[in-house]
């Protein structure tokens, strides 16, 4: 029934990660070295664990050096920006991560503040001040990887932008408002929705294309989504509801095999009952998820190719 | 017939420039001299020495110094960054402006370069990108002025925003961009159009709040309007033809009489007769103008207190 193309973000990663490796070389030549990264992780959060380890695996894969950096949750944050500042000024390094959410012990505006002590020109992440502004301007060169990410995907899945309705919802620092700026130098109409947005649903169809970037599960439902709207889901949500598993999928699927064995699925923001009104869709798991990882490397090569310059 | 209410820029800027009063004499007091703010104006582009005047006279009026250093239209950009360094390193500014635009012999990129040598702690302009990228984390204390003033109008007239559609018209570092990023904290739903938005007008009138900023004279008409829409027009233009004044203006009025005397009329990018329309308006000129140089001593003032502190 359905006529919904599936947007394979592990398809499109490999692809980003396949050329890189022209430059991973490039850079070898250059500086004797591959193009290093060097993720500092605070704390035990299991989910960052999982992020994390993802990170280092993918950096193996490209040819990367990626170092860890483990550190006590309770690390006063002085330490951490004190391990910043050594990586800011280390020679073998060319890319810096600190992986987010920081302990909440450290306060408030730790990662802030971590954001604003990392070299502008190791910021992997870029979401250093410098490179956010940048990116307003239209001339970063480290950019927020899940929504650049998503720009990849979309160029290379050939989806149309410019003069195109795009409705982002979630106005995060780290991907909503990015992704609407990217959007927008793309020559997009762009729309920032949010928890104070009136008839979200209506907003929402406005769009030829929406990105969900909220953190809830399966809160886009089809009445968010325009006939033939291409839908891109940001959200990663652990599903522990029985009744919506069985309301999702079909009595045989993988997806309910899978929560019968865990008692818990990765889903997105968005009700995957949307296929049955939009006109392409990136799933959860393998749709953003891996674009983020393989922009991660991405920004890691373009931060050692301007050391070698 | 009009029920369309006119926001008054000039109200609004001389209420703003009142309650600076009290911290310029805070700062006085601290600092044993007023909040200065150099500006430096390169060539002898003639409206950017109308716009330097004006700032020059509003600071004086609000009780600053300020420092106008003028340059030949042949200075080598070093020589402003040089310049602009001095005032970096100057114990007795707080602020630093650089008129644009810059003489176009300089290059492509002089201003970008300009921008990102001014101090952020002194720029006056919010264009430095570490204030553009802390305006996108919602923790800028400089920020670009003519959207910071369009901001202070709607909250000094009681113009509700949270929960609104806002469409911003104009993407621009300067206007357009910083200003949804504003509106988009301040809770409004904001959509951006720009020169290849699909059907600009069906999308302007979605807005309950548009901002108009594109610098064509009377470009948005009656039916780019909603009915009761509050219309903000940033527009500054010189208006030179007869036909378009006599369309606009009735015979008798002061607007015809000036366009008469002048051969020209300084009029926004909204055409006068959307009050016909709109619940609000600003006028050009008097609307936004003002506000923006109150803003700018506002953040003359802002810079002068954090080295106070």
């Amino acid at each position: 029934m359905s006529q919904c193309r599936v947007l394979d973000g592990v398809v499109v990663a490999k692809a980003i990660r396949d050329d890189l490796a022209d430059r991973v070389t490039a850079v070898r030549l250059a500086l004797g070295r591959p193009p290093a990264l060097g993720i500092i992780l605070v704390g035990d959060d299991p989910a960052s664990a999982v992020y994390v380890r993802g990170k280092v695996k993918s950096g193996a894969d490209s040819g990367l050096t990626v170092d860890l950096i483990r550190l006590p949750a309770s690390t006063p944050l002085e330490a951490v920006l004190a391990e910043v500042r050594r990586l800011n000024a280390s020679p073998i390094h060319d890319a810096i991560l600190v992986q987010s959410p920081l302990p909440a012990a450290m306060g408030p505006h730790a990662e802030t503040t971590v954001f604003e002590t990392i070299d502008p020109a190791k910021d992997a992440d870029g979401f250093s001040p410098v490179n956010v502004g940048r990116l307003v301007q239209n001339r970063a060169t480290l950019r927020s990887c899940t929504p650049a990410g998503v720009m990849e995907m979309l160029k290379r899945s050939d989806i149309a932008v410019a003069g195109r309705r795009a409705v982002v919802i979630g106005r995060s620092d780290i991907v909503g408002k990015p992704m609407a700026l990217m959007l927008l130098h793309a020559n997009a109409t762009v729309t920032i929705c949010h928890s104070r947005t009136a008839d979200l649903p209506a907003v929402a169809r406005e769009a030829d294309l929406l990105v969900v970037a909220i953190g809830r599960a399966g809160f886009v439902t089809r009445d968010f989504v325009k006939p033939g709207a291409v839908v891109i889901d940001v959200g990663m949500n652990q599903l522990t509801d029985a009744a919506t598993v069985e309301a999702w999928y079909p009595p045989e699927s993988k997806r309910r095999a899978t929560f019968a064995k865990n008692g818990s699925l990765l889903v997105g923001d968005v009700d995957p009952r949307v296929e049955e009104v939009a006109g392409a869709l990136t799933p959860v798991p393998g749709g953003v998820g891996p674009l983020t990882i393989a922009m991660l490397m991405n920004n890691t090569v373009v931060a050692a190719e301007s050391r070698a310059r």
